[in-house]
């Protein structure tokens, strides 16, 4: 659901599931006059874990919304063994876009921008590839240009984290950035790089998803976009789709209608990310809804 | 989600929005010792009303089944002014199909049956035709062959409201069956007569949907599950889905590739009322995950 | 398929159906010295129509390119009673875009025209509302500020026929333009303005349809892109689609997500119309793959 | 496109791309006095291989229909070098059924063969378990119980070989037939033995594969038809669909929402062999509309 001008806190929980889980939170919000607008929870069978994302109203909560994270800490986070975060709906997250050659995922976002989609910033666009600055800065943002080449990727990595840093990036987006991140920077940005890849994984990892569907015949194309881990192409899935192709589509048929698949893919798991809607657990996601 | 075997309470609320709603709900079963497997909830904005369902188990649970649902009503039902209702997941409803001659959802249905894949009963099948008797009959499930024509309507659909008592049926589904069912009958069971309409509603409504798609020239067919109200074809949309068609489709095309959509949604449809999914508001379903 | 760089005939072909069609015209082809690259019929049952498309390459065929058309009169189009037209792929069209405020079919054009995803110009754009002149202008596109009264309509579409002419505007997309045109605009450019409406055709005509879907309870939406008519909303259909919504979907959130499903649909639309692959009867369109 | 009650021929032909087949084969019908209702090519550019189906009505067709083939092989197949098969579409197809445990496709095509919903005989189910016998020879189907286990694998199969000659069957559906075929079967029926795999191949080949899918936290599930080759679950594609899943999916959830993505799947699949609509190339099908 979206409410614009909502003025919200949104909890997220992860925990050994045990009973009074909901009725203990609930009642730490309702005690403190807060409304519930949503409330959605899972149970992992298998690890015995309970998941749950409580959104509730700011107007008339008895507590100060500075003091909120640090009285549930003790009242909730510590007594349940929780793993918790709480955000506000009112704060404007600020994304990163790297980008390379192939600008339909890249430009696509831009367009939200442009059309006030999204209640987001983009402080700062990243590229391999020169030819996207004039677009970027025309609106006004500004444009990095970090060629990549063996050599001179350590060093570049170096700077683009500096860069995260000085623009307080809350998280990244790779809109069909060609290059492998490495560990440390990854790292240092736990479940909050998303990528897209052109095929749906597990099938088709690695370079050239469109050639190998190619050549297998198949009749579906898809895309997934995922959280970057160390291992490439097999990070917590966010989100997939696919459309059907036939014999009658070539190569460059297959790559020019997998286009509108991967934008689409992209900016569903942004906006799940965006509106704090997901958990990773053993790498896997709840995505809620 | 499904569970084989499960021994849980159901509870289906819709009552005024307020605060606390969630935490004593959840706090009645806690107490009583009921650990909660599944919670959602909706709020609609606009009525300013409250949904939800909890499903917890009763293995431990404090209070005796038989008296659940009258300290439910006591602690909680009266105080919140709420509508409920409770079920148990290891009642097996009981379920009458009503079918005419075009038979792919009653078959897809009864394969489901002969498959075991529900948790379900088929006590009884009407029909209107009698070339399913011995398929039928060949189940082991009694068949009445009810005609209907403008005089004797009246006369037969009597007879099927006392087979429907007869046989203690819980809720009814409509597969294909070509009749329109009169007033007294659909007031007998509110919310629990299940009819597919082949058009995507609220296009096509009425006779031959397939015709008037081809004449219209759409590039989609669908169908719709609805709960059957007095007017035709108007009630709450529980389902719906469409296949992508072309100029190269005839009609006959359009019926033979609309039977495989319908017979999906109408399982589906099913499905989400067999799992206690679904609650109706202003003529509009809640139909949770 | 698409070809990069190809250089073909593209004849499109509707005649009374009669033995010997394609032999005849594949022959005109095949004795010229012409490689089939395509070919597709359909024949009509209801009216006993034929529509063919054949795409032949141009290398080595033995016609002029300027003489094809008159040669193809003589020898099939007269003596066969054909309503016909040739193309050639090498030829650019020339796209006019129409925009109001709601941007995102508008920008999502413009970013496939700066990804250089289709082969295709776009010498104006024409808009009711000033806000994108910077972003149109930025794309070297001449952009006219119209804005539409009751009073001054006439004037303005006089004008906009005037522009069509000046740019030598092959067809025109109204990209969620809120202007209904007048029927001398529309009679000048038959099957050759292509509109996107944000309902599944024929439910929900006119305006506000996501409105009319949240009341009605409606568990998809959808877009359908069509030739634009006389009568609103009735013209023949090219391409829908449609995506699943719930009961927890605001009336923001159905405009929200029909926005992906409305610029995917659109674009479809516009590829068929680029790729001569669409003939128009009894208000129905042939869509060749 | 059906087509009740059609007396037609369908031609399917591969050879080497070169000008001039279109229109000698169609002039081949069309002196003939035949008149084509369907022709559809396809071209693959990188073998260079060319493949058409042509669909004419054989009422007034001067060859007689016993000599058809004879004729068509001396006039176009041994000039052209062709591939080539002619069949005649009032020849109803005798399909053989195999069948385990899983009854959802079995159960689904047999509700089609009661519902007349194809043009086909079913002379025969196969399976490993008994428990399906009674639902078959209540169709009056003849069913054999032919159990396999590692020692009399090579017997069994033998004496299936020789119910396929006994029963003249044309073509072999596995409808969820939990056993390996061995290669000396496989090749007596080269692209006629249709299986359906339960995931969207290439992504989970083998045994298991919702739960490799339910491991690997995909958001969507899927199922493959293909033809059976020596290679397990690598023959070539003919229809592949999926449908999206959550979090909220158990193993058990995937398995029962996949069981109607697999028979829709493998049904469609079957209705495109049936009418002759498949060929196969470098293991990729050409399966036109």
């Amino acid at each position: 659901m979206t409410h614009s001008n909502k003025n919200t806190a949104i909890l997220l929980i992860s925990c050994p599931d045990q009973k009074g889980i909901i009725t203990n939170v609930t009642n730490f919000i309702f005690k403190n006059q807060g409304n519930i607008i949503e409330l959605e929870q899972h149970v992992d069978k298998l690890s015995g874990k309970f998941f749950m994302r409580v959104e509730w109203e700011l107007n008339g909560f008895l507590i100060d919304k500075e003091k909120i994270k640090s009285e549930f800490y003790k009242e909730m986070g510590l007594p349940f063994h929780m793993e918790w975060d709480i955000n506000f709906s009112n704060y404007i997250p600020k994304m990163a876009l790297f980008v390379s050659k192939h600008a339909h995922c890249f430009l696509d976002l831009l367009a939200r921008y442009q059309a006030n989609e999204w209640p987001i910033h983009i402080p700062i666009v990243i590229s391999n590839h020169q030819e996207w600055q004039t677009i970027v800065e025309n609106l006004n943002i500004p444009f990095y240009y970090l060629p990549i080449s063996k050599e001179n990727k350590a060093e570049q990595e170096a700077i683009q984290l500096q860069l995260m840093e000085q623009y307080k990036i809350d998280f990244i987006v790779l809109a069909r950035y060609m290059q492998i991140l490495g560990s440390n920077f990854i790292h240092k940005f736990p479940n909050k790089i998303i990528n897209i890849h052109h095929s749906f994984l597990p099938a088709f990892p690695g370079a050239k998803p469109y050639h190998s569907a190619f050549e297998r015949g198949v009749k579906i194309i898809g895309a997934t976009s995922h959280y970057v881990t160390d291992e490439l192409d097999t990070g917590p899935i966010i989100e997939q789709d696919i459309i059907h192709v036939s014999h009658n589509d070539s190569i460059e048929d297959l790559i020019r209608k997998g286009k509108d698949v991967e934008k689409i893919v992209l900016s569903k798991a942004i906006w799940k990310h965006l509106n704090r809607k997901i958990l990773v657990h053993n790498n896997r996601t709840i995505v809620f809804t």
